[in-house]
């Protein structure tokens, strides 16, 4: 309360009539530094999701139903209402700021944190009212102390034998982008392109390893604005490859100087408002509906040197899933009382023991029973307990300096019902079918939702998010700009594109699904038909056999599944003690 | 040559610097009366699809690769030249017109023959030219001496008990969907939609049982612009449906009288330059991307009444296309010699034994051998003679008062390679799986394309089509608004819409195979993971078994093709004599 009292002060000295505390951070991450965790700092609630509105009478919370339990709690014994996103009555937070503003009132925010194409929105919903929009000042930096710092350890080298593409190589490769666009100036904003593109690494967001920092290329420049002090290891390695190093504030005043009457692109997604604010020439902008980020489009084809890298980054994760999931049987077995967080952190101590191993790509989803089927579980304290019942769904993925990796297994720990088991196959037909994909060049990940989804959709049930996401490559786990949606997105699956394989079916109180691997785009035959396509798999880990009702199976299925366990064995059991290949062979057994 | 020269004389009295002969109608059918073959008469050409552009020193016709050969033979003795679109350094016709046309030109043609979109289009890639557009005049219609009429043969009632609902009825409905849409007009240009709305039907187009009319909807009033002859039998009933009937050619003094300061909604691909141009406030006209006609929507969706009328259509029609098929099968096996015009014909009269037939629903087309890898093939005089030799595809379709039908099989006539059999079982397996396909509300027939498309994809084989089209009720054989394809197109299905499942296999110059049922999308569940939807078969006629690899089929796909041929010999027996019955009960035997 004093918090929100505080902010109304500042307002009240600017005539604000109200604020918006976004939660977001300057590049648009879904993960951030806790430098920007403003709107939790404000509010108390620390959900991934969820925007702040303060006016002088009344604080909103809007989140969506991931959180609604925990924002209840959270938000008790504040003033804070709280707003349940996509229940029926809701307002959205536009609709709340078009009923309580006045007419030509002051809206503020900090412009940092929300993206030009959101503000751009706000703007369209709110045009009636005929605002002013304050959002050069963060008024929550004025009253919070003891603000985390931006991080400050440093960034480090993605070597070339990672890399593959120098910096410099990656550098021409944007340039030649640009002159077929004719983009006289393009100004990158996601973190994870910068990083991509620099052939650095680091720590300033949990489970991601990148670096705050803006690029600026032109056929001339290529300015990065980063905190020196991260880079003065590799600065001279950078200057090399062709690149300007400048402070990170500075993007701004290097922006507002910038001469060029050409175009200047940009993510509009990805570009917070005050610096697209800063951009000369705004209307030479890019085309918010049909732009495509230039790295994103870039970085989502892997070169062969690093899917080579990632195929190996793979091994080892399969080595550490297939040490977990046999440590998870072991103890079950032995009547042993073990937690979600154990399971978790074991995959990670079993990741530890891999080479150019990171760090988690995520934290690890360890969910038992019902907890499996909420969407984006995060157990509280050390999490359920395992019984010997029912399954156990595992989704977890490490960062190596070769390659992000995202697999999900689902386990059977103890007696499962009928429907579970139907529902486990009809998941596994999916998965199956989407990995036999076969398809011409020129198809996109939308135009195949529905083979993973159709065997899962024969049962009367389905599963609330797309069949697959792009992954990065020692970035990411979430990476454009592809996936398999059954939303339409018009990009198209080239050879090098990589992505996960994930169908599930969730049971809500009873149990959930999901069974993921992560798959490559190759090339397969040209005819007189057309330029072929289909999925190389890149993960090695055994399906749990016990799950699966054979029944169901096609022949060609069952062949799959013992032709992929024949192939888990043959590259995980070099990797594994005698005790441990015992149990893959009985897990990778002909079904 | 005469008559390009008549033309020239007219365009030089007139100023223009070329002249467009579209080979379109009024209301841009794609079969039409033959009033409006100008471009034929003029060029000689009859293909169904060609472009004529006629300057002081040249002549041009463009069409596509389906025409190449009949276009180059028909314009042998011409001055014209032919374009081949798609080939590489072909210039399109606009490209074309750009190249030959002044600054400042003038650029004429009959402006019924053109749709509103694609002179907008036009205009668009000429904008540079800053031309003059002469768009009044029907220069072609001045030199044709012996022009056909639009066709006289009166229009008659679509009756109660196949109509559903009364016209007055559908007249209300369209009304609500205009007040929905804040519509103060409703110009009606499509035939079909103004034969449904109108419950009528006629003879002006071959094939389709549509009239010539517009009709043009308020509130207030529902005019029908139409030959009064055509419907001096009816004219009373559709007066006491609340249509007032005014003469064809009026519908450009009424739309220029017309007073509303409201939005006035027009299908632009379907209305035609001079209509467009006579509308006031063209200002507020439809959006041409998102705006959807609402009669296309209203009839694409079949009521129970309409449904229950087609499944009986389609009984018979699979009585008559039965007993074709053990023609064929007869005449084949006493080493009878027939051709391909046989068939058709064969066919036809079958029809003709079946109550309330009306017509032909398109040219049957019976293609034998590599005649069938031809996407449109047309036989030039009686066809190729059918030998006792692979595959002979037949596609036809017939017109009832009950229905519109639309099926295609391809048969064994002799010996079949591995290959041809293997790929008939692609195509089989593509067509069961879309009629099997289970999937929620919501759902495009675009996402659901890949299911009939892949077993075929995994043969690296492909068709460029389609796999489904709507079809109408006693109307068009292809019908928006929903179709099942490759290209996105974001119709929804809905429970009620019919449509074509017709996957199939080209090898050009040696094999085609085709298989299409009709289906239509129904109900199947609703639950706790949203409400279903399925396909219902309409279809009754025996796939030709000779041709199966039953080893590349699943289990459930073997049942699949028994259950189906076991309700095709019910549903068709008691139809048939003894000899068929015999015929049809091996022809139906369990694979």
């Amino acid at each position: 309360m004093d918090k929100i009292n505080a902010l109304r002060n500042l307002m009240k000295e600017r005539g604000l009539d109200a604020y918006i505390v976004s939660g977001g951070d300057a590049h648009n991450n879904d993960r951030m530094a806790d430098y920007w965790r403003a709107r939790s700092w404000v509010s108390g609630f620390t959900g991934s999701n969820g925007l702040l509105v303060v006016t002088q009478t009344e604080a909103g919370l809007w989140t969506d139903g991931r959180y609604f339990v925990q924002a209840e709690q959270e938000l008790a014994d504040t003033c804070i209402d709280l707003y349940r996103m996509g229940e029926p009555d809701v307002p959205t937070y536009d609709k709340f700021l078009l009923d309580k503003l006045p007419q030509g009132g002051k809206l503020g925010f900090d412009g940092r944190t929300m993206s030009f194409a959101a503000f751009e929105t706000l703007m369209e919903k709110l045009e009636t009212k005929k605002l002013t929009y304050c959002y050069d000042e963060d008024l929550v930096g004025m009253i919070w102390t003891g603000r985390p710092s931006l991080g400050c350890q440093p960034a480090f080298e993605h070597p070339p034998k990672f890399a593959g593409l120098s910096a410099a190589e990656k550098l021409q490769k944007v340039r030649e982008k640009m002159a077929e666009g004719d983009i006289a100036a393009y100004l990158v904003t996601a973190l994870d392109g910068i990083a991509w593109l620099l052939n650095i690494r680091g720590h300033d967001i949990d489970n991601t390893p990148v670096v705050y920092a803006y690029a600026l290329i032109t056929q001339q420049d290529a300015f990065v604005f980063i905190d020196k002090e991260k880079v003065a290891d590799i600065s001279g390695k950078l200057a090399s490859q062709g690149f300007t190093i400048e402070s990170y504030e500075d993007v701004m005043m290097r922006l507002i100087s910038l001469q060029t009457s050409g175009k200047i692109y940009y993510d509009v997604n990805k570009t917070n408002v005050l610096v697209a604010a800063a951009m000369p020439h705004r209307m030479k902008g890019p085309d918010k509906d049909k732009d495509k980020d230039i790295l994103t489009a870039l970085k989502g084809v892997k070169s062969e040197i690093e899917l080579s890298n990632i195929k190996n980054a793979f091994i080892k994760e399969g080595v550490a899933m297939t040490k977990t999931l046999k440590w998870v049987a072991d103890v079950i077995a032995a009547g042993k009382s073990i937690n979600e967080e154990d399971v978790a952190k074991t995959i990670t101590d079993f990741r530890k023991q891999q080479k150019d191993f990171l760090r988690d790509g995520f934290e690890t989803i360890a969910a038992y029973g019902p907890n499996a089927a909420l969407p984006h579980y995060r157990p509280e304290g050390t999490g359920a307990a395992i019984k010997p019942e029912g399954f156990l769904l595992i989704d977890t993925g490490g960062q190596y300096m070769d390659g992000t990796t995202d697999t999900t297994r689902t386990l059977v720990v103890g007696k499962i019902t009928d429907e579970m088991r139907r529902d486990f196959t009809l998941v596994l037909k999916g998965h199956i079918a989407l990995t036999n994909a076969v398809f011409l060049t020129g198809t996109t990940g939308h135009a195949l939702d529905m083979l993973a989804r159709q065997p899962v959709l024969s049962g009367c049930k389905n599963y609330n998010h797309g069949t697959g996401h792009g992954i990065g490559y020692c970035l990411g786990v979430h990476e454009g700009p592809h996936n398999v949606s059954p939303r339409h997105m018009d990009v198209v699956l080239v050879p090098g594109m990589i992505m996960s394989n994930e169908p599930g079916i969730y049971e809500p109180g009873r149990y959930g699904i999901r069974t993921e691997n992560i798959i490559a785009v190759r090339e397969l035959c040209k005819n007189n038909h057309g330029s072929f396509l289909n999925f190389e798999n890149l993960t090695y880990c055994p399906y749990d056999t016990r799950a699966i009702d054979v029944s169901l199976l096609t022949q060609a299925e069952i062949d799959f599944v013992n032709a992929y366990h024949e192939k888990v064995y043959e590259v995980l059991s070099p990797h594994m003690d005698a005790d441990e290949k015992k149990w893959l062979e009985i897990a990778t057994a002909k079904i």
